[in-house]
């Protein structure tokens, strides 16, 4: 059986390949027959000669092309829906309704269709324009854009169909997507949307391209490489920072998700007045998933009394009763038996769980953890350990005041959540702890759980180090996800007909423009 | 005689230090009398703290009170004018008019005044309010920011009165300002004003601090402490890197201005029809302030013939001729020096310098080189070696074609110019070069010199690696400077009156909201 192909220039075509991998069911534990390649640095070569032409194509390309190039994409996409959903299920045990069909993947052709509106309007330039010293200045494609994509979102997240992509693509660059190696065949399948997409657009051939794998050292040169302009990369935290050492040597932005444990503050007021509905709350959105999710709240911090003991019984009881979901891989079931150890080890005591789970396939047991607030500061980066799935640590302050102390030692996180009563009987315990968290998170929710993430505009998913790599930027969200994949560009006294059209006097369409201090 | 004082937590005291050093008068390679100290980790622990309480205590103060203390530093500044430009004259030999008092003064103070408007308005913080979701999200600020300042402006870029430090303090952060060891005493004086200011104003005591130099590895430990929000650098790329590696490695973002040749290209015709002009107007840039300028004209491009062989005798004769300038100390005379070996090495042709200038104290013959482009693309990276002062590279490329590679090898400048006829008689090489040029720098400008650095919304101080650590942010020009300084943060259902009063539905301030897709 003959590898399948890689996707450069425009051609599905062999990849010159130094190994080949499978992917696997995580249902079943059993590997999927395709086989795909391993790519050598003389695709990514390849690859890259074709990305950069197509850049130099799209500079001069209006938005309206680019918009209906994703808007055409959005069409393929529906159209294969049926086909998308059946083999990233099998690939990656999500379920194929309500979250597969019914959720992510209107979820991925709004993206593309956001993206799109967005490239026709032109708003996500931010032109602004000093008419006394004829200097106009916004935002132009950066160059192009390698994508990662994560496991946990085959489709809103896929390195050929999700938000990066989306955004990268959006405002002007090209893409090198590098499929996720739990799901490859989903991403071959949008690529092939894609690429189609592009002949029907009459896109260039490099706009789209598509990879499976390479070596380390490999990816580490591919973002480095001159003629990339930046890099998206969601995943696992030791990889990604291989990445962001490489790609931060060269100078070259990239924009990482990385890990986050996501804290949920109950304060005592709240529980008092609806623990057993918090309790529900938390359950829910702790096990929905799986708790495969970037925003998955995987630390909750309660603070000593009977309420918090009443909560934690409460939760530990519907974490054993509920239903055990199966993980994306193989890969994820291990690492979050590892996180376990190391929570474990540094002292944290098991509520329930831990075990191997009675689920089908790859699955551990639902799972919470407890520690004290004295424990968790004697060695608060340990117990901030990512244990990405169905799990979750409960961390008990001895008073308000350490309580602040543990907040004050988090790492950055994409989201941090504060629960309060309705009555205001916890505000001033509010007034001390919100400040706090609100600097160590992109997201600060408040009476709510961090899992559902709205493509908004006013949407941050992002945060601190090491949640991300730059607190600046989001990844989701249009048009502010874009100013990710651009530069900064000015202009000074350059001849009127040489402006880009949203920078000229005479400019008609419908982007606003800060002219002159003034939104126009 | 006792070492100055470093100025932490609001106090002017003795240093802990690990040495002392002196500044020198660069128009006379004399020591000046004062010892400076060089702070051990003790100073930095100290002044770690004191930011951290300062920035804790802004959080929750109106941009009112910060616009406050920003306006009556500019009122201390011009009360002490003329002993800052008496000391400035003495540490840098940088002419007293109209360089310090006549312009560099003035723009300081105009800088920091608009910081101040950008912070009592809040428009900088960019909100963007999404009703549907009840979602809202703004610039919030990142932290205590350290600034290191450059050599060559020591008010406008100081790192206690310029533009980092007022974009760093307008977006709610205290500064640490390492002052630049070739002017401490005039950093000095800038601290205590701000400190008088912060006083008067009601500032916390860490809001300002001072010390002057430190190790190199005590820097890298002070730009990656989990205390500081980011760096704001702009200096040698040799030292930069090292702290870019350091601060990229903790996750903690820093901007820095590195290093840029600017290239200026003047098309044919341009030459023909005024190249009278066009040699004076470059050899005037380039000279200026003894070329110690981040956007000096430190590569031209021109394309063989006539014109450009006449422009080119034109201009080496005007160099030849014109005042030698004294360079801002003997450390850039060397490495001045240092470069043109390099170049020299590197096959380019000396048309005039090199050799010891007839100026006053510190300085080099005014210096220009020449090479072939063949000569250019066998080793562009030598030939883009930054000569910072009096001295510029020129290309003659053999074709349009040629001048289009060379400008493909081109590294990340701050800026790039294009001369071109006024007739359109260049225009086809124009459409062939600026859209090369254009993702190479951070300002594209037609018909003008780089010299000229306007405080404007629409400027792009930045550009490309290695020209600065990211191309999406610029350092001059009030509000988008701030933003290097600002986390992104997004507010989910937060209830109403925990909201930042800029993210409120009553609301009545004088920020443009972006509300529902609309700019309000």
């Amino acid at each position: 059986m003959s590898p399948e192909p890689v996707l450069i220039a425009g051609k599905w075509r062999e990849s010159e390949r130094t190994g080949t991998f499978q992917a696997a069911n995580p249902a079943t534990g059993e590997f999927l027959p395709p086989l795909y390649p391993v790519s050598s640095w003389s695709d990514c070569e390849a690859a890259l000669n074709s990305a950069h032409a197509a850049f130099l194509e799209m500079l001069s390309m209006p938005g309206e092309r680019i918009a209906n190039f994703l808007e055409a994409f959005a069409v393929k996409i529906e159209e294969r829906s049926d086909a998308l959903v059946e083999l990233a299920h099998l690939e990656t045990a999500l379920p194929k309704t309500p979250r597969l069909a019914g959720a992510e993947l209107p979820r991925t052709t709004s993206q593309l269709r956001q993206a799109a509106a967005a490239a026709r309007s032109g708003g996500w330039r931010n032109p602004v324009i000093d008419t006394t010293n004829n200097i106009r200045a916004c935002f132009g494609p950066i160059g192009p854009v390698v994508v990662f994509g994560p496991n946990n979102f085959p489709f809103a997240f896929g390195s050929a169909s999700g938000g990066d992509f989306a955004a990268a693509i959006a405002a002007g660059n090209p893409v090198i997507a590098k499929a996720n190696s739990s799901h490859p065949g989903t991403t071959k399948l949008f690529a092939e949307a894609a690429h189609l997409a592009a002949e029907e657009t009459g896109m260039p051939a490099g706009i789209v391209q598509l990879i499976y794998r390479t070596s380390h050292s490999i990816g580490e040169q591919l973002v480095t490489d001159e003629r990339i302009g930046a890099t998206g990369y969601t995943g696992s935290r030791s990889a990604g920072l291989a990445l962001k050492q490489a790609a931060d040597g060269a100078g070259k932005p990239i924009y990482l998700e990385l890990s986050s444990v996501n804290p949920v503050v109950f304060l005592p007021h709240a529980l008092d007045e609806k623990g057993d509905a918090l309790a529900e709350e938390f359950s829910g959105s702790c096990l929905m998933g799986t708790g495969q999710f970037c925003t998955n709240p995987g630390m909750v911090l309660l603070i000593d009394g009977e309420a918090a003991e009443r909560f934690i019984t409460d939760i530990t009881r519907r974490f054993e009763g509920a239903a055990v979901g199966t993980l994306l891989s193989d890969s994820v079931r291990k690492s979050l038996h590892e996180s376990h150890r190391i929570l474990k080890e540094a002292g944290a005591q098991i509520l329930c769980g831990t075990g191997p789970g009675s689920g089908a396939g790859c699955c551990v047991a639902n799972t919470l953890f407890r520690v004290s607030g004295n424990a968790f500061l004697r060695d608060p980066e340990t117990m901030q350990t990512e244990a990405f799935g169905n799990s979750s640590l409960i961390v008990t302050a001895s008073s308000l005041k350490q309580a602040a102390a543990i907040l004050e030692h988090l790492e950055g996180n994409l989201t941090g959540s504060i629960y309060s009563s309705a009555c205001g009987k916890d505000d001033v315990a509010y007034d001390l702890l919100a400040p706090i968290l609100r600097q160590k998170v992109g997201r600060l929710l408040n009476d709510k759980m961090p899992t559902g993430v709205a493509v908004s505009p006013a949407m941050n998913h992002g945060g601190p180090y090491p949640a991300t790599g730059h607190p600046g930027f989001t990844a989701v969200g249009i048009p502010a996800a874009m100013t990710r994949f651009a530069m900064l560009q000015s202009y000074d006294n350059v001849r009127p007909h040489r402006l880009p059209e949203i920078l000229r006097d005479d400019y008609s369409g419908p982007a606003q423009r800060l002219i002159d201090g003034t939104w126009t």
